[in-house]
């Protein structure tokens, strides 16, 4: 099945000199991908001339003219730029001329354009940021990792049911286990609201295993977490920032002097073999879940590695068609109402 | 200044097995230190037969019947455990005979009872749960752990400036810098509640530097951050899993065969040296902050080491008077229409 995936050129840190290396890798490793390079042109060609383009019959340009600044407000880049890399990208997904838009620009205004253009599928109330986190027994899901604060108990709900049907389409998992967050595995632990989601999780149509706690994202063999976006987005950013800090840290004890630097010689197959084991560019590629259409969020900072994940990780879900799956499963089942199949 | 601390003997994973060599090692790094040592009376002989209690003038017993359990519901130990040696202790807190309690026991049924034997200093609305986490820059205290979920505005703003009270005692710090926990640095990120906190810790006695996010725990220089109990303590426990996942994946690559095995051994002083800064057992001892007394909470697994740790954190909150810097500073400020000082 043929599948051609927009990319938002200018989006990054980086931009262009990421996202056009990683649009070629991705070309190389996947024969039916299609790649349309959306972007101001002349920089696109710049940048194309740095490399050998094999592909020349499966990679176009789509000339836009404005870039969203990481730090520019959403709804200002809603408003003021319409001709920006990003929003032509999300309308050729809207136009049926893309099946996914890949993404590292600004979070904000790639959730609210991408909203704007594509809607929310028919029932769902919010849509979350999903990822891929590695744990001690491969990976879980995890969901939302900050499009929502104050999501209310239907929409944990439905988080864990997208979480669930994401799994199923994209991993061939028959029943995916998905847990709650929460601050204790008791029925009488967290806020009120987590106590009704919890209700509401027992009688949808998943693999619901109950509470889990912070620990359990890395400790426990769960496929999907789901939590307000709140919660994973501080979650997620600890990970991040203890990861840092036991990386500096290691760099310095191993820098210390001439016998450790030796030990961190003798060690290195070692290290490696644990980097990358740790590497979270592996599971680079956000997924924005519940709209009509696939929109991915790469890190901002994502290295030609990272990126060329982020659009295997659309082209994936592309193939799986995991919207209309989400849509097939609440076209049948009343959440609000529903009892296990 | 002697001070006189309080143990619930029972209270943890190991009880008597931890608690009383802890005790016995506190003694012996404390000269004017003593301790009272709460729980049953025969347990607690034939413990003390196993170690040579060097400071029989410094060390008593007082006899508590009950125990409360692990996973026993906090109102239950309320009411029905009124011998327990975790209410007594908590009773000779009190009563004046110990200046600080120290528990491994049951976080809900501790807080439960210190609340309801100690009551909350006058002004503050909801104890926090606080503890130092290791970061790049020493450590950062963190509250509230999981005691509230729901904070409103107003707790939390006395969060940050329990918080601050809290180290600029123990640590003799002017001006400790609190941080807001967010989803974002910017002014327009995060929910109603934190933006209305952050108005008034803007207006509150403290040096407030703004919204912080999950990584920079971590990775930036901060004395003090405050955020809700739901979101602090899946971060804490985010944490506590992540740390698990990198230790276990170590051991299991060192271990992979006989050359991986022979450069563990060659790094051997520069694991001991990362594992030694990375030690959270050092930080062990959370506070219940905010009541009318000084009431430690271990970790329910900790070692004699980890133990000693939290007595002497117990130790150190007597001797600089914590619950009665927080009670001043809230007598002579009105946070609620305070202006920076």
């Amino acid at each position: 099945m043929a599948i051609s995936i927009a990319i938002d050129s200018h989006g990054g840190d980086q931009g262009v000199s990421v996202t056009v290396p990683a649009a070629l890798s991705a070309l190389a490793a996947n024969p039916d991908l299609s790649i349309i390079l959306v972007g101001q042109q002349d920089l696109l060609d710049a940048e194309l001339v740095n490399h050998s383009n094999n592909y020349p019959d499966r990679l176009s340009i789509q000339h836009a003219s404005q870039i969203v600044g990481m730090d520019e407000s959403p709804a200002l880049a809603l408003r003021g730029k319409k001709d920006s890399s990003m929003r032509v990208a999300i309308n050729l997904v809207k136009e049926g001329k893309a099946g996914a838009c890949i993404s590292a620009g600004n979070t904000g205004a790639l959730m609210a354009t991408a909203r704007f253009v594509l809607k929310t599928l028919s029932g769902i109330k919010r849509p979350a940021i999903v990822t891929a986190i590695p744990t001690m027994f491969g990976h879980v899901h995890f969901l939302d990792l900050g499009a929502n604060v104050d999501s209310s108990a239907e929409v944990l709900q439905q988080f864990g049911v997208m979480g669930s049907i994401l799994v199923q389409s994209i991993e061939k998992q028959d029943q995916p286990k998905v847990g709650l967050l929460n601050i204790g595995h008791e029925d009488v632990k967290g806020n009120e609201t987590v106590k009704a989601a919890d209700e509401l999780l027992k009688n949808s149509p998943v693999n619901y295993v109950g509470f889990v706690e912070g620990d359990d994202i890395f400790t426990a063999d769960l496929d999907v977490i789901a939590c307000d976006g709140f919660v994973g987005n501080v979650s997620l950013k600890t990970m991040e920032g203890l990861a840092q800090m036991i990386t500096s840290i290691m760099k310095e004890e191993f820098n210390r002097n001439f016998l450790t630097k030796l030990a961190g010689l003798v060690a290195m197959p070692v290290i490696k073999a644990l980097r990358s084991r740790l590497d979270n560019r592996r599971y680079n590629g956000a997924t924005l879940l519940g709209l009509r259409g696939t929109v991915i969020k790469s890190h901002g900072s994502a290295d030609v590695y990272a990126y060329t994940k982020a659009i295997e990780e659309g082209y994936r879900e592309v193939q799986h068609q995991v919207p209309e799956m989400i849509e097939k499963v609440l076209s049948t089942t009343d959440l609000t109402n529903s009892t296990k199949t």
